[in-house]
């Protein structure tokens, strides 16, 4: 069973928070704030950007992104933005 | 120049509520939440499912709703759920 820890997640999480926000809120208007998102979307989001059923301009950028993640690297770094900013969250 | 209201957006996103809950915080966990998302972002992704450059399982859910909606619809709902939860909200 998945064990989540927010530590390992954020330390995961460092590579997306040049464009993601170090808090989790975007830097700018076209990529989503990822702060509190829903696990579950974030990780499906994640499948389908490695399995190119998302595909558009700006698509391309995080498909690669996501070809670098494992299946426990997808579920820790959305664990971590899950719970980002919520009562959740444990340094 | 596009004009934004609150009131337009809120009264086109009566049929996202359902699935992306009445304050933008989705009911389940592959919904994502919507409440202060970027604008950028969100249209975005309502064109990408026009255009089926999303095409995953949920996917598809998403490509009929967005087939419903013109530019200027695009635009007043995402417009909504950028302020939704900002001080900017007004009724």
């Amino acid at each position: 069973d998945y064990e989540p820890s927010f530590k390992i997640g954020k330390e995961k999480a460092k590579v997306c928070m040049t464009c993601h926000g170090e808090d989790g809120i975007s830097t700018v208007d076209p990529y989503p704030n990822l702060r509190g998102q829903k696990m579950g979307y974030l990780i499906s989001s994640l499948k389908d950007y490695q399995a190119r059923q998302r595909t558009s301009g700006l698509a391309i950028l995080m498909q690669q992104q996501a070809d670098a993640l494992s299946e426990q690297d997808m579920k820790d770094i959305s664990y971590y933005y899950s719970v980002l900013g919520t009562s959740k969250e444990e340094e």
